[in-house]
């Protein structure tokens, strides 16, 4: 290996071995047989050790390092080798023992993790949750990092962003939402009860695919199923799939899973073909991918302007559910604030404070300023302060959630990161397209779409998230668009 | 690698890799989104590379030719080493310019062979058709042979079977089928007209589904998909799927693609989780995978016993089709046998010519007695000289099916000797279990199952297929259990 086109075959070789994983991971959820798993596991991890041996291979690592000086090369091709480059770096620091650790630990602590839920005690958790927190620890040492060791952890989710700005970020956050959501708390409570009524299962599937063609999501590109957990995959720009889940007695959880995860896979359709395998053609970041989840589904799928058109539509699924509610109590209804102990549940503005929670406990076992068998009273506490809820039982408190038990550490605050983006771009959007509400209104999303992909999706990882918010919106990342998005809307819906 | 333990592992290895593509492939044929065929077909290649560099590894040649003569291993693990050692010495034989000629081949031969049958024009298939059995003439060269080269092509899909033991059953099938189907078309024309209503597709899904759990096809372990052309695949013994293809103005095509995907799948499901990666994992070859489809299409599923209770069941569905049709009319127009064209609708007896006539010509084309420019002039001959069947157009003729245009040449003769061990196997089944008939009379297939894991599927590899047979029924492949199945069937019904 020692030429460009070298380069170009062989990184496409590592991600055709990914997205075929990713291939085996959507079968598992969607499709996959009962007794299919232990199997299918076994190949997962076969094509894993081939796709980590690819991406270790030392001949790979100096093609990189000889490549990153080529004068020959332009701008666009430095950037896929200095995304891989950091991407090769990193990977060979963690030696075999630690994967297998690794590996070892999270399976035991996912099997430990259902039992202390299911039997509502954390300290059947609680070892099992020290290790990994130790092994992060240690991970961060690996992985080096200039001032808090978060950081190291973050850059594995949100490249470059550092605890010292998640501070920042948070303490914004903290001083405007806290007694934000505790005026709307005070004022007249919104009845979404009509969500709660029974919802044929067939009727809102179509009604979930009308709503992900309406955002213009390319069927020939994609397709919906059904999974425990809704989620968006792709194994290529022209294949990129999502899925929900329906319950017929709760409408809203459909409709957000669709517009949500269809807002992550518009992005993924989004990407170019002809940089399928590189860098160019990945997204940015989970913090981006986020914000194109959320911005379809709050800025966009929570406007009054999307319902004014989507309404009649769903009226039509369910006449006699809905024969009394008007659209703006639906609009409402989709907007209500109630504190509550659930974070994926959660309305958007004190979905925040579930993730502020998540994270100052993050950055306190990662600092070693909270000890894990202090979690649940620390857990417990927060909650009352920072939401009003009093939390009746570990399962559904400080064990409600499943990343832990994955080892996922750094990964919360981009979802809050996520949102803020969204609103930054969106904001930015309105800003050059004076018709886009009105356009919302009629049904038709085109322009936006194509907005989105002229300014974000088809960069790939041209450029880092900061920089493409800088060129996108003219600023870096700033917390008061979302607070201007807050204030506007619901200031007028509460009557605050 | 010097151990029986590192050969374990690394054969492991090569089988994950080789389902995963099974898993890529099926979810091409029944869920993959318009345009993911490109990207789609770029991961399966590169799976396929790594699977063919590990399987032509030179250390793994070495262990396996060390571990043939270990006398420390036992029956199973020297039959594990003896079929992967030959495995490898075939594999080793082809460079890497014969697989590149030979896909490219392929890829075009498969676009000329689609348009010569769409515009009816031999010639625009002519000579790529030429090219590829010229490859194969040379591969026949490659891999060897010893009396006809015929022989080399066969062993691929049916190891041990030679071309002179092939030559002998279709001398068989010549002298019996011909003059039998001839005394049959003279007899009274089965009345079949009722299949050809209309028939709805989610009730024909739901039949179906309803056949295959009589089978004890375990749904734990596997699924039914739909896909243009009805196959089964697996990817270890507790996920082996089967799809069918459902046309509404047609019955037929559902029942017997569910039956006899089922049966394929049936011998997957039935092989041992403990093998899994390794020859006593796999089935022994074409030949027995298609007795198992075979036995329960058309021995046990075209049974009068078989409808006897299933007939019921299926009026449920279609009460106002099948009013005025008795079980013996539904019996009877299951089994109706009528020269016609197109081999895939064939009856189970009319089959054996249209595979007598391909292989008649696959034989002469290897040995090159038959020139590709002449086939539509034989093909027509044959088809009237040995079916009575005048045939309208190439499209219609010579060019009806796909195997050639992919390569596949020394494939079709399978098709007939899976008919022929079935008859034989579910003879021997039907001695051993007195009760037999009458059990599937009440829709209790479960002994016959049973019986059919202990005797074929449970032994994956650790037979030839001709040992087994001999294992099972204490002889040979041999003719006359077919010829009297059909004689005893057939004479009875058409009154000869």
């Amino acid at each position: 290996m020692n030429k460009y086109s070298d380069y170009l075959d062989y990184c496409k070789k590592i991600h055709d071995i990914n997205m075929s994983i990713a291939v085996l991971n959507w079968d598992l959820e969607t499709k996959m047989p009962k007794n299919g798993h232990k199997f299918r596991a076994q190949q997962i991890s076969t094509l894993r050790k081939i796709s980590h041996e690819l991406s270790t291979n030392k001949s790979y690592g100096d093609l990189l390092n000889k490549l990153k000086n080529n004068n020959a090369l332009d701008f666009d091709q430095l950037r896929n080798i200095d995304v891989s480059l950091k991407k090769y770096n990193k990977t060979l620091k963690y030696d075999a023992n630690f994967i297998e650790k690794e590996s070892n630990l999270i399976s035991e602590a996912f099997v430990k993790w259902r039992l202390a839920k299911e039997k509502n005690d954390f300290s059947i958790f609680e070892k099992s949750l020290e290790q990994l927190i130790q092994l992060r620890i240690k991970e961060c040492e690996i992985l080096g990092y200039k001032n808090h060791p978060y950081d190291a952890l973050l850059d594995q989710y949100e490249p470059d962003l550092t605890t010292h700005e998640v501070d920042k970020i948070f303490k914004e956050i903290k001083d405007f939402l806290i007694p934000f959501i505790k005026k709307i708390s005070n004022a007249k409570e919104i009845d979404d009860s009509f969500f709660y009524q029974h919802y044929n299962q067939k009727k809102q599937w179509d009604f979930g695919i009308d709503l992900l063609k309406g955002m213009d999501y390319d069927f020939n590109s994609g397709r919906q199923d059904l999974s425990a957990h809704p989620f968006s995959t792709h194994f290529s720009n022209e294949d990129a799939r999502v899925t929900t889940r329906i319950d017929e007695n709760n409408l809203s959880e459909m409709i957000w899973s669709c517009v949500h995860e269809g807002g992550h896979a518009l992005y993924e359709q989004g990407l170019l073909s002809k940089n399928y395998g590189l860098p160019l053609g990945e997204s940015i970041s989970l913090g981006i991918h986020e914000s194109q989840s959320r911005l379809w589904e709050n800025n966009v799928g929570r406007s009054m302007e999307y319902w004014k058109y989507n309404y009649n539509k769903l009226k039509k699924y369910f006449e006699k559910q809905l024969i009394n509610v008007s659209v703006n109590d639906f609009y409402k209804a989709c907007n209500k604030v109630k504190p509550s102990l659930i974070r994926t549940n959660a309305d958007e503005l004190t979905y925040h404070l579930h993730i502020l929670i998540r994270y100052e406990i993050e950055k306190g076992l990662i600092e070693s300023s909270i000890k894990v068998q202090d979690l649940p009273k620390i857990w417990n506490k927060k909650y009352q302060e920072y939401l009003g809820i009093t939390v009746p039982s570990d399962s559904m408190g400080v064990l409600q959630d499943i990343h832990w038990s994955h080892g996922s550490f750094g990964y919360f605050p981009t979802y809050t990161i996520g949102s803020l983006y969204a609103a930054q771009f969106f904001t930015q959007a309105l800003y050059e397209n004076e018709k886009l509400y009105d356009e919302i209104s009629t049904g038709n999303n085109n322009n936006l779409l194509k907005w989105l992909r002229e300014k974000i999706h088809k960069h790939g990882k041209k450029y880092s998230a900061q920089d493409l918010c800088l060129k996108v919106t003219g600023e870096k990342l700033n917390f008061n668009f979302f607070k201007k998005y807050a204030i506007n809307k619901y200031t007028s819906m509460y009557d605050l």
